[in-house]
């Protein structure tokens, strides 16, 4: 067990289980890099501001280049104090001891947060581009390819299946532009709060804000220290792209079925069973799914936590920071296995075919004839060809073929007159390619509605795209010229 | 019980009970206005693209307007029913039966929970606009009321009063910009997306859109009936309003127990006992905690009811509703009562001062004076000072009068040099006043730096309240246009 | 606005809002009979034990008659203010004051919740056995009705309705258990507790428990009035059941599409659609499927509520009853309308042979067969087998005849030495109802062990009634005790 | 990458990240003592069935003993497997081939889950007595320190810290009587499950369960591989002893902040300030507080989870198993903190007392004197002495200087009466020690009621303890069976 740099003066020894089971050491391995590079511009800024000399921040800085490969003792309550106590034992007490000069892990930890965290929504936000891309590739392909579309788990109407495939493509931008706004929110600092009321040293908080690549500092340290909302509002995000992965992988579930059959997942995303040699189970789907529970349950986590906890930092808010990680974790996973998933399907076109087929299917675009047509206001049309709808299951007859039978007596009763279909209203009526090109309004199903929905996907995720590549280079000139210094200072 | 004008000549009769289980009618009293407009401007754009005639159009829209008064019956399914049942049964059949002609429950009901929602929206952020400037009130009668602020609820630094309000000021401001972030990705229409597929018949989605206010239709229809990621999002930015109140609740539950008495919260927001007289209970902060707890979980209703959901419209979907409208109005009073309840408070300074005074929460000074003045680096002065305050608890001593007596033999035990401090020294570093207005940087605790935060606050708030001007604006636009309609309609 | 019988000449008016928010009347509906029953029973065991005079009694227990048809006024706080205030009206300040000595509203509310719990819960109970009885009866109709068992929503081996059914009516027994053990641990008595610490008065708290139908009185005050454990206990057991209800309500989902078209639910429980008359929309089972996620998201508010509260009453308690009790109902309409909609289904027996015919089911038996009577261990058979399978699917044969052709080639590959088998073998391996019947072993799917499991779960069933049973006798003995005592006080 | 012994021949090679995402070799760590046995018992019966030779039982049995050194191979699906492929690696396939015969991966781990389960609630059980009699014992020591109850965290009446401490045991008891129906609904055996339907091979389904020390074999198949409500029953009896713990904690947090000084936590559970040399802060209560938000969250993910889940295995239900761990793990160690932290604690009885002098304490003690002694109805006695606590509030008197003189005057205008109090009356209403000893009721928090609840708490704790006993010798005398059999085995 370390000696501790803190307590040694202060409090008499920490039970060992106790230091163990409140340290954060392992869940602060996400953030070592950035730990490293907050003390880095730190003592640039320190020394930039002649708080301390060019001596010592040299050798702080050069200790501070191995700090990467140090041994992270679990005994140690968290990294701040393990790369402290690295650097004081690296370059001695007397070169070392200013690296904590007017800062504290208040502030330090809140600053690392944001910046693995901005890293973590960037990497998100790429590859939800890139699962809407692998979306747009099969949607170009099925423009053409029909099924019907669902509700309540019933067959309703005709679609295409790169209207349906577009759905998801909608839903994955919003998601991708609401992590455009976190980031925005995440993305200031908290750096010179201090614990709690900044310092009575005369530090330059905006320098060391854009030494760290952020958009500016945050205008209050205790909320600095206190508020954890940038990351709650990532978990709910994260959420969200889980939830509408589990509804694809629900459908994909459901699509692979035998029962289904509408789709063939490939054997690398797929299993067999233990005992029954003919299986091919739809793992991978199943993973997402049960990781939307998940994610959920870390948000939660983390909301609970925050509740009714009085500002400014208390030792719970550390307890949050595993539930971020391994939410950022198990959605960029899942978003990128259901790209690989997604590009390699096998859309069984004639199982489609073969469930459109039902007549039923265009008893909507019966009853719209009906009131085109024949002037029957539409609700009377609706209520018409639902009658016609019962007597042909009752029959157990195709709709076409009751309907040729029935629809003039059933008029007669229900309106009053008489109606009758010629038949070549009737193929055109139940024709299901052209249903679903008639069904042609902005956002609607048919060829040319996809299409225009096509382009208009590609420029937001050219948008998109740019907006992503801003917000990576501006942090990296930032982290060039934070190097620049450190040669500088190193000489 | 209502003959059911879509099932009669589809399916026999519902059980009464699965019907009134089943029904929406009670929670969707919160869209009756947005379902009537919706109506109005559907019909006057199927007019207005000669889909029904001028009859039709002035008869249904004469119809519309007494509908707010019409009568709801609970056996009925939903809103959506109820008022085509009272438009037939209002101007007969002929007449009304084209109402529902291209569109569907389906997007009506998103379109309405949508035009609701966003109506909550302002409100809750005008709300919180007004809390913050509440707040802000507070702040500027506080900048020299000292307190101590608290990790880990022990007293930690000296603050300001203005400072620890201004830090609930800039956590609600970002809650703020969270709801315009969410209204923008709300405010897109649905409306024309059918039941899944939009419709055959050639209806204009953007006349449409436009009428009812919103800034765009939605792209895609599968995606227009599926969605409810726009309320989850607003659900999510309630919940981080509502831990913020939260909170600064059990803020004003500690700060008004005798123990802390720092505050006294009024009698009209206070309760007594029925069994002891000389209580009075911070009765309206402990509701607004509770509350917290219960948006949380509206939130999480949500997320696993839409978790593996397949597309499009499940009845599920209906099942959320009624926790959105809870969250909107528990959010709504909360921040309401809170905001009297903060222009209400009166501030025990005394008890404050007392509280500050313990020369312990100046041991960062102290360790900050040595580095800067002794050249001591920071870790070396932090044990020292460690030191000097386990001698100074241990003795019972005061920290200023132990540092007096101890700080010779302790610096020249652990520094290997006798460090002295004159009288004029310690005077300044344990002076409260001096070390509150020392942290002078950029957020920082000071008068000055309070007084730099206030003006940034209100530059903030001024935006925000521009921005909800502007989308209140651009909705009574909308609607007068609507209007114009349908005098031209009427005649 | 009532003048208020507690804060008078404590405190100044409250707000009108806050009054109004903060007041629990609303939801104190509930407990509106067993606050009146708590207030005669203390009434009584003061006047048994000569704390309040036989006139006082008497004057008090004719009001309370008339109470439970009082004006609740929603200005007031809460139900029990309202009835103190009733009774006072009534019968005058001299008479009626003594109607809260020796207990506050913080038993007194304790108490009632627990007493509507506990007939919540025996309701609850009832109707869960009445479900299993429902599903019993289905189960005893389709013993030799055949379908796949699903794993991974693939079809995995043949099985019998009846032992898919029998596994809900299992998971149910152990559900209703949990409330039997539920029951228990919440019918004690906090009354006596008073606001925290008891009284000064000798009451006499084993007789008030017995009046009011509880085994016995709690051992610790504070505990009495801090602890909501028991109803926390209660919304897990709920979201269990409603859990299990879900996943039946799922599978009658999947079942009734057109795809797997197992089986059809009632029109009684089912809806149209607006748009598109040849639907049938299994809507009772989707608002069943979503009262699972509000149930859950009750449970969360609870326990976030209650998350690091201090003891002992805090209002934040109070928000808390309104989730009981919606969970409360939801399950209990949600288990009755399964009941309905159970007994009511119509299975499609011959969709159901279809989906079993295809021989991959038998995959599992096939290797089976050659692990016992050709000594093949397991491992190498299930190998051989999965061979078989591929090739099947990649010539698109039926597996009994590309087993025919390929057994010989292939096993002489994987293992060495050549197998075939006999045209009577295979049939027998292939026999489907051969195939459910030879899964025999205890808490098989095969039709005898299915008998006996239902009697098995009858008898669990028996038990069950009669522990309902006792608890309800226990509760109406009590009543009847206080009942007696009334008259004997009335006289 | 291994070869898998199960895909080989039926599916393609899968994707490694797929299978490294999809496999739960980590969290599985925690069953393989359990797996391990499971293929022991399971071995044994095969054998005493005839089912399988004495040289494969042995070889197999033999293997068995080594694999808790084995290689765990993460790009293995799982456990099962892993052991499998050591197995035959470690003895051939044609000893080792018949392991898995009769059974399957879904009862297996449906079978381990909860016999690891039943350890941890064993352990968390004993935990649980150890920290009620830690509590017990600081009760003892305490029964005569005072301090002031509270209600809304105001005072409200003086209580001996006895009888605080004395509602947590309580609350922990029912805790552990929760757990111990949870561990009787966990221990029984799915194991003949197979993968859903049983097997077609004659087993001992009873025989097996006995060797495992579970109670009885579950009565159906598919229940036995789809239900995970014994766990979910588990991780909601943890939610409730953690918010207990939370409440405890934040106890601690409060009581341990200067403002109310009532306890000192020991050093060993207190960390310092990197920037504050005088801080000691109270890490492991707010440890403890933080984990009940992460243990509720375990809740949720899980509920979520199998909601809406069809029978029967479904990969999402492995998902489940981490939070299960994470959740037994973070409860017992808070319990084992807690009660080490509990029995460091230096209470301040001088601040206790203190604290509890203000005789507003005891205005309820003055209402109860009114009403005992002059026969003053309560609701009037209370309103009276609402009055004299606002006159003393405005006049900031001491409430008994302040009643002896307004009293006479206040009376006459409420009453219609002069009340006046003689000096002794008034020393022994405000005499905080009888005041404590006068609530002597049942439960109450008098020395003698105290004493009283200890040894009812024993008697109840000694109980647990036996059926603890009971239920660790149950399953040490099947584990010793089944070694006997491993003997027979191996010779």
């Amino acid at each position: 067990m370390k000696t501790d740099i803190l307590r040694g003066e202060r409090l008499k020894e920490a039970e060992k289980r106790a230091l163990e089971l409140t340290s954060s050491i392992e869940s602060d391995l996400e953030i070592l890099e950035e730990v490293i590079t907050i003390n880095k511009a730190h003592i640039i800024m320190l020394w930039k501001n002649n708080l301390i000399s060019k001596e010592e921040v040299k050798a702080i800085l050069i200790a501070l280049r191995k700090a990467k490969d140090m041994n992270l003792d679990k005994s140690l309550e968290d990294i701040h104090i393990c790369l402290e106590n690295f650097v004081i034992e690296s370059i001695g007490k007397d070169l070392g001891s200013n690296i904590n000069l007017a800062k504290s892990r208040n502030d330090q930890v809140a600053t690392a947060l944001r910046m693995r965290l901005r890293l973590y929504l960037l990497d998100i936000l790429s590859s939800t581009i890139n699962l809407c891309s692998a979306l747009l590739v099969r949607v170009k392909e099925n423009l053409d390819t029909l099924l019907p579309g669902y509700t309540h788990l019933q067959r309703a109407q005709p679609i295409s299946l790169s209207s349906h495939l577009l759905s998801y493509v909608f839903s994955l931008i919003r998601d991708a532009k609401r992590l455009i706004s976190c980031y925005e929110r995440a993305n200031e600092c908290p750096m010179g709060s201090g614990a709690l009321a900044t310092t009575t040293l005369p530090i330059d908080r905006k320098f060391l804000s854009s030494l760290l690549g952020f958009d500016k500092p945050l205008e209050n340290s205790i909320d600095g220290v206190s508020s954890r909302d940038f990351l709650i509002e990532a978990l709910s995000d994260l959420s969200l792209i889980m939830t509408h992965l589990s509804s694809l992988s629900e459908e994909l579930i459901l699509w692979s079925s035998k029962e289904f059959n509408f789709v063939e997942i490939d054997d690398k995303y797929s299993s067999t069973s233990s005992i029954m040699p003919q299986k091919k189970n739809p793992i991978v789907a199943e993973f997402i799914r049960a990781k939307a529970g998940s994610c959920i349950a870390h948000l939660i986590a983390a909301l609970t936590i925050v509740k009714a906890l009085p500002r400014s930092y208390n030792l719970d808010l550390q307890e949050i920071n595993q539930h971020l990680w391994s939410a950022c974790k198990d959605t960029l996973n899942s978003i990128e296995m259901m790209e690989a998933m997604i590009l390699s399907l096998k859309f069984n076109k004639d199982s489609m075919l073969e469930a459109i087929k039902d007549p039923m299917l265009l008893a909507t675009d019966l009853a719209d004839h009906l009131t085109l047509t024949y002037k029957i206001p539409f609700r009377r049309a609706h209520n018409l060809v639902g009658a016609l709808v019962r007597v042909s299951l009752e029959s157990k007859e195709d709709l076409r073929d009751s309907l040729k039978k029935n629809i003039a007596p059933i008029s007669q009763r229900l309106l009053g007159k008489e109606i009758k279909l010629r038949e070549e209203e009737i193929d055109k009526i139940f024709n299901f390619k052209e249903a679903v090109n008639r069904r042609n309004t902005l956002g609607g199903v048919s060829s040319k509605a996809c299409i225009e929905a096509i382009s208009k996907a590609k420029r937001s995720l050219e948008k998109l795209n740019l907006l992503i590549l801003k917000k990576r280079e501006s942090i990296e000139k930032s982290f060039k010229l934070l190097k620049d210094y450190e040669v500088e200072a190193i000489g």
